[in-house]
């Protein structure tokens, strides 16, 4: 098996975190999003849509987007489980992941995306260019406030951001908390406790690093 | 088990189309999005994003979004299979389905929920207002034609949305696109032939009715 990925994108972070806590040792091949190497033909192949990560297996099928990977890794690894169990906690696990990636990831990346100057043209990941648009950087920036507002409230609710125990949620949680953290210089409000206590007990984690 | 969820809606639709090719009876329940019933306490107890559908379990446990809920019944009644039979299969089914999500579900929604007229502070689902963007219309019809090109290259390569057999990308790539024709009026491109043609095949099946 092969990632292909970049080390400095959200995506590619979530499933490099994934397979530290599965223990696995992936090869790993860099696709530099920063001259546009994901859109060479050699790596369209392998991707049509452009993006990282792609899990490319040994009969050479191609296996993009994160949740895929995951599903994947989860089947063929499955302890330690990152998704729990059950057929409800499958369920419970992936509702929360999904949710933290439209409502934190998309968000944060609304901003990032509609605000760098060095993205004008590429305000979505993917084949096409879209331009910014200056009213997108704003609603970026309400939108990852009102995830960091539903993360605390989830969080006075349950332990980990997909139920009582790490799961794959937070990995999609601390990626989105991260790079808003780091990309738009914001900070986790200060009364946000249970965020806090979280962040750092989820960040402690070895496979945090990768 | 009960399925809350509101008959107009798209999401809503793909947990249909996907419990009716399993052939599973499942209790509903009308959340009527027009008066604003998913904001409601008693809905919101049930589903905190304020979204539709939420598959409840006998033992009260809600499980929202429509990955989730598939997750569960495919684990739960995996035949016949939406998914495919294999960790591979599975894997690619999910990245398409996801894919068709993000690309052509979402896109379509940004133009609809930024061009309506009655969805003046909702250009985004959730538990949160946000304001329409006349730039976002525009980007949002933009991306569905994207959409429709990507879908039509797909399905120049392969007979179904998710590969060589009906699977749950299909309903999702089902749902935009008729979405799409619904309420924005749209066309598929008379060039387009291998998409026309995969819509007749998918939409004649029962379960595109539901």
């Amino acid at each position: 098996m092969k990632l292909y990925e970049f080390t400095g994108a959200p995506n590619p972070r979530r499933a490099r975190i994934f397979i530290a806590e599965k223990a696995l040792s992936i090869e790993t091949k860099q696709v530099d999003l920063r001259s546009g190497a994901q859109f060479y033909a050699a790596y369209r192949a392998i991707n049509p849509r452009c993006v990282v990560p792609t899990l490319v297996l040994d009969d050479g099928t191609a296996i993009g987007e994160v949740a895929a990977i995951w599903r994947y890794l989860e089947e063929t690894t499955p302890e330690p489980s990152l998704f729990g169990k059950t057929a409800k906690d499958r369920a419970l696990v992936t509702m929360w992941a999904h949710r933290w990636e439209i409502d934190g990831l998309l968000a944060v990346a609304e901003a990032v995306r509609n605000i760098l100057p060095g993205l004008k043209s590429r305000a979505l990941v993917g084949p096409h260019d879209y331009e910014q648009i200056p009213a997108l950087a704003d609603r970026g920036l309400a939108r990852t406030h009102d995830f960091f507002a539903d993360l605390e409230e989830t969080l006075k609710q349950q332990f980990f951001a997909g139920g009582d125990t790490y799961s794959a949620a937070d990995i999609t949680a601390l990626v989105a908390v991260d790079f808003a953290v780091e990309r738009l210089k914001l900070e986790i409000p200060g009364e946000y406790q249970a965020l806090r206590d979280w962040r750092a007990r989820v960040a402690s984690r070895p496979s945090a690093s990768a």
